[in-house]
């Protein structure tokens, strides 16, 4: 399997290529465009044989601290689907990670660390990173994936939620219900909190970090906002993620924030976080998050219920004309509801893809 | 171990004693009351070292299976915590598995059913059930513990929505996505209603079956209704979900319908099934929730995060105070905004009801 080759030049040295197509950025800003930009959640992933094969020689986190591997998998999707946007090939929990907590991905099993968070002393123990050398890897990626598109489409860089990432890192992985994380949050409220901050000064400085690395757009992952209470979402959850987001936003870039399952959140969400977009998923009507989107004059992304790629080829189009109808209007990026699953079929991939991509605004 | 013993009289026969705790039934007629009643869904479960030790003698479906089995752990949380109802203890794969679908139920896989249905034909095989004959246990259970009651607390009848049932049958068992069932109502939306349809009927009939069998209240469980877009909700699963509210309300009975991570559907499942409450999850604000029953003037049930009981003595009486004052007003039932975890301590749960039962609606 061959693989890209790159040379890095020094940072200072990029100059970047004028955009060819910019419709995510001016849709970020609610610029009328002649249809919507559309990319997809895990774009870059093992639905497509030619990730398949280069994971083929690498194991899931060899690929997210390889920057040639990294940006490799980044551009697939550019070149085999058109999509409008590049989102780096990388993980939320690099962050954790480069923290010094010990990382496994495996298939079947998904992402673990092997000592999970659970005391404020383990939470000492942990360093506090210097993006450009612990996380260096994705950097780089952003990098190679900026100077290889050379303007044909954005590079949007990401991070998870504090509130995910201490989650996963209490729990040890992923959950059903998250009690270990509740438990925290319930019975050591200054313990959660410190942690909450602890990350979001992380969250923010990696997501400025790769802006500087040449990210053109940012989107945070809240995966599970929806685990939470109301309550609970706006004493510890939200106070964090606005933290985060404000110093992401000094980076100047849009910032689009997806808070996963929690629908009732999304206005409190995008006044708390500034945020330019809202990301929305498939439980909630497009028509009532586009009502959000225009009080709010932002942005709204979404909202295809990932499985309607499990369909026929005139159900995936039929399904994504009616999102993009109940949708229309200015600042839409199109996009599904949660990342694409692992076994879609290339070509309703590339359905959803070209039926946006074939919509016209005026229609 | 020893089981309780009982002999049914002749169903014709049963003279049920009059009620001395009937709490739960004027709530969900939203009458006054000193205080809320309350329960826990899957009360009746492994948190109890009580329930552990008939478990220990036999496996979970030969206990939903054997009516003196199935009354004898019912009973166990009205003895052990004094909760003001009893839900029979059953589970709601048992009408998949009498129309004839194998099901099994093992620790730590949970549900299954070895042959997932998957096409017409396949449900075309399945048989119509007679609940007197096919699902006769669960009727021996209701009609024992509602004597052994003997007024104490009312007794709950439940049954699985038909959307989650077929969701269910389709995937063979749980799932995080249920691409099968979703593929199925894309690409074979005729099956999938004549699915629905089925067990629309199969419900509301077993339903009845439970309240001619001495089941007071009713609770109908549309577990996965969060997994779909309002669209499809609104489209499939609802018109059978209201099918089958309609045959069990000819039963007399007050019914409770739970379409469980969709508070955005509260107020349409409530009006669609004319639902005498509705039961709502953690995710929901019970200020929100109880301005949806007002509005309505039906009766509301939830909603403490199942969490919580992992919490402190304190974190549990301060919580559910909490819940109980943004609930106060007519009917309210307190319940968990899930079942309870199998890993609680039997205190916490305790501290749970006892902060209930020592609240005054007056205060």
């Amino acid at each position: 399997m061959a693989t890209l080759q790159f040379e890095l030049d020094a940072p200072s040295a990029v100059e970047h290529a004028p955009m060819l197509n910019d419709r995510l950025l001016r849709a970020c800003r609610r610029e009328p465009l002649d249809r919507p930009p559309v990319w997809m959640m895990r774009q870059a992933g093992r639905y497509l044989p030619e990730y398949r094969a280069v994971r083929a020689g690498s194991d899931f986190l060899s690929m997210v601290r390889t920057p040639e591997l990294a940006a490799e998998v980044t551009l697939q999707p550019i070149d085999i689907l058109g999509v409008d946007a590049a989102i780096i090939f990388s993980d939320i929990l690099v962050i954790p990670s480069a923290m010094g907590m010990n990382l496994t991905v495996e298939d079947g099993v998904g992402p673990r660390f092997s000592d999970p968070l659970r005391s404020p002393s383990a939470l000492n123990a942990l360093r506090e990173t210097v993006p450009e050398e612990d996380l260096r890897y994705t950097l780089d990626a952003i990098r190679l994936v900026r100077r290889e598109l050379n303007g044909k489409v954005p590079v949007i860089g990401f991070a998870g939620a504090p509130w995910t990432l201490a989650a996963y890192m209490i729990e040890g992985g992923g959950s059903p219900n998250f009690q270990h994380a509740k438990r925290a949050m319930l019975s050591e409220p200054k313990f959660m909190r410190t942690l909450l901050h602890r990350l979001a000064r992380e969250v923010g400085a990696f997501l400025c970090a790769q802006v500087e690395a040449g990210a053109q757009v940012l989107q945070l992952f809240d995966s599970w906002a929806g685990a939470l209470t109301p309550a609970d979402y706006r004493e510890f959850a939200l106070p964090a993620l606005a933290e985060a987001a404000a110093i992401a936003k000094t980076s100047g870039a849009p910032l689009i924030v997806f808070p996963h399952g929690a629908s009732w959140a999304l206005e409190e969400v995008a006044i708390a976080t500034k945020a330019d977009v809202i990301g929305v998923d498939w439980r909630i009507d497009p028509a009532e998050a586009r009502r959000v989107a225009d009080r709010l004059g932002i942005a709204v992304q979404g909202n295809l219920d990932p499985c309607v790629l499990y369909g026929t080829p005139d159900v995936i189009r039929d399904r994504t004309l009616h999102m993009l109808k109940k949708f229309n209007g200015p600042g839409h990026i199109a996009n599904l509801g949660h990342g694409i699953f692992l076994d879609v079929p290339v070509e309703s991939a590339r359905m959803f893809i070209d039926t946006v991509q074939g919509w016209s605004t005026g229609n």
